[in-house]
């Protein structure tokens, strides 16, 4: 069973007000991991509690940390958290220890409250969020059974229920959310036809789910799947922007031009310990299932599985210049996904391949059996049959100019308080016409 | 046209001595840069001149370079040529020129001669080489017609004649050449079959022809073909060892765990400007063909192909206890490729994709239309029904635990020096055992 400790405890509050309200995503449960800078000063780690931000370099000033714990916050004052992946979950959780009683309403350390609020907290409104880790690799796997489904018209290859299938994504325009998505230009048009060159007709969403590698592992050196999980650091929202002409023209060796000009993750790392209480068994997906012997491993059967619901919602120009709140598209759920993260972790490295603190996997479309889960607008449309209606009667197959798509993730169980992810979100913008 | 200048002046000799043999792929035309460093020492930049190699921290040292020269020098001092190649041509070029003046026999710094000799070059034999950057990216196009004809079993998918095919794949595993081979776990077997779990049993090398991205682009500015020559800094060799077992079972979203267990690269970066002389027209295809405008230029039609050949031998441990010679399997030329390497490029940033320093892209297995010219095993065999006969009796369907595949490549035209690549090569060890 993965690990509680009083840091779970749902009876802990904070001295910070704003993380005990009931829609923080970020209570005194969560502590998750950022990199964040106010102006004029260079980007640091940080730690998300309600509303503010505990800024770790200001802490580690004030000499709050000792052992594990300080070598943890060492190792998140620069500009990336890289170093604090590689040191791994022990580290991480021997940080989050010592913040959550930091942070903890009545707690022994609960004196020095004000001291801290003034000199360590940074409001978010005076924050800009930048991208957690350095991103040397971003894996982009199709975990979705029903995403596959909908997408093949019908069943999916056999080959998907028997390894989780994956393609390497381009790590370079990986981006923060909030950076304008720019429609890309390509060629696209019905295969074998003649192709049109212009702006991207098609433009797509997909809601993933991410995990940030921790430690990793030598060339050549599987990481067997009892071991995968010390290698999840954290976990983040992932919009897999899609360009659908271009990725259905130019398939031939996977996903290349469709996807390669933005994806955006949300800021916060969610780390592993936080989502302990989430836990649950992995799908067994239907009928009888064994997965192959190095994918299988009772912790990953019990507590594989990860329930954490996410959505997406949609903001039209029109909408926002009609006061209207932004209409929710998408409901689905991280556990009805075909297989566990550790699963994909243990089978990306089951050849040899390397992957290093900081690595990105995402998901796959997070699509489930629900008629409102299907996580992007393809399976929605039908590919261009059915399109989504929105609550002021305006209609969409793909996004248009000025469409604003925004992702949040939470986590809910009986006896827990609820954790989220914060948010995921980007604008499309025009094409720019190119010199030639 | 391409400009030359007094660097590829074919009467110019070196007085170091090793660098004037018909053989050598190193002559005073060439001075390809990579990382090289000595038991003990730092990793650091370094130029090939004959068996020599110009050490450009010792160089500096001596004061031997100014301005742009010595920008460029200075930015290759590190473990990774990243910050010259962020620099550009035009400072290669200047270095380039000086280096030339320098190594010159009878130029007008040649009674510097053994000075230099002592303090500034290295014996190859004395060096270990390193990858010549550090490898963010790395994206593999398929660029062949002749190989994916045979791969395909007849006529490629029409897309392949509308743009250059490509995937991401995987920078993490990418490996100076001599780096072991060790043979892959994975699933494969007849797709829709019970899978086997095992070491690869159909190991296969392809013979590609690579390029490092000089500065490169922001994300969303396309790249105009007419600026892409100024992004290719260099060029190496690549092999793509391919696990053709897990390839071809895992297959869906494109390569991934067939190809990411290791990729070599020769250690040298032939520049863009040693290759001036032997720039040839785009190869036109079949027929009258017309590539799409953002792929079309008068320069890319008039010189955008380059006429290498590229060689791949093989050594088996029989043939090494016997002696004998590795056996040269194939004979190819990078002229044939359907697009070059500026469309590569200018494809690959068209939809805004940003680019960066250090960036390998690959052609793809540069089989051309001889029987010879078959730059894979799996063209070869024709999927395991013509096995490969060696010179000793030995046949091989694919690469046995042992076998050592080595690149070479050689650009030669009328009235110009002869410049090569280096080696890439690789031998084949068993797989090893996993902890479950």
């Amino acid at each position: 069973m993965a690990q509680l400790d009083q840091t779970h405890d749902p009876n802990r509050r904070s001295w910070v007000e704003t993380a005990n309200g009931a829609d923080t995503d970020f209570p005194i449960q969560n502590l998750p991991f950022g990199v964040f800078s106010r102006a004029g000063e260079p980007a640091r780690g940080g730690v998300a509690i309600g509303d503010q931000i505990v800024d770790l370099t200001a802490a580690l000033r004030l000499g709050l940390f000792s052992g594990v714990a300080r070598e943890a916050a060492e190792a998140a004052t620069g500009p990336a958290l890289n170093p604090l992946l590689a040191l791994g979950r022990r580290h991480a959780a021997a940080l989050r220890g010592r913040l959550s009683e930091l942070l903890l309403a009545g707690g022994t350390e609960s004196g020095r409250a004000p001291e801290l609020a003034s000199e360590v907290l940074v409001p978010m409104r005076d924050a800009t969020m930048h991208l957690p880790a350095r991103i040397e690799a971003f894996s982009d796997f199709s975990c979705s059974i029903y995403h596959t489904r909908r997408m093949g018209g019908g069943n999916p290859r056999p080959v998907f229920e028997q390894l989780p299938v994956a393609y390497n994504g381009r790590a370079s325009s990986i981006r923060p959310s909030g950076t304008p998505v720019r429609r890309p230009l390509g060629q696209f048009g019905p295969s074998g036809s003649a192709p049109q060159y212009g702006p991207e007709p098609s433009m797509d969403f997909e809601l993933e789910f991410g995990a940030f590698v921790g430690p990793g592992n030598a060339l050549g050196e599987p990481i067997p799947i009892t071991e995968a999980e010390a290698h999840i650091f954290g976990y983040c929202l992932v919009n897999d922007w899609s360009a659908r002409g271009i990725q259905f023209f130019e398939s031939a060796l996977g996903p290349f031009l469709g996807k390669s000009f933005l994806t955006s993750v949300s800021p916060w790392v969610v780390t592993a310990e936080a989502m302990a209480p989430f836990r649950v068994p992995a799908p067994r997906g239907e009928g009888q299932r064994q997965p192959p012997a190095y994918l299988d491993s009772p912790q990953n059967r019990d507590e594989g599985g990860l329930d954490i619901e996410l959505t997406a919602s949609l903001l039209t120009p029109r909408m926002r210049a009609e006061g209207a709140a932004p209409a929710r598209i998408v409901r689905a759920n991280f556990k009805h996904m075909f297989w566990t993260m550790a699963q994909m972790l243990t089978h990306h490295a089951s050849n040899g391949c390397n992957l290093s603190p900081g690595d990105l996997i995402a998901s796959g479309t997070v699509s489930g059996p629900e008629e409102d889960s299907k996580a992007c607008l393809a399976e929605i449309n039908s590919r261009g049959e059915t399109p989504l209606t929105l609550p002021n009667g305006e209609t969409r197959n793909w996004l248009e100019n000025g469409d604003e798509v925004s992702f949040a993730g939470r986590a809910h169980r009986e006896g827990a308080v609820d954790i989220g992810f914060g948010i995921c979100t980007g604008r499309v913008e025009p094409a720019t016409v190119v010199r030639q």
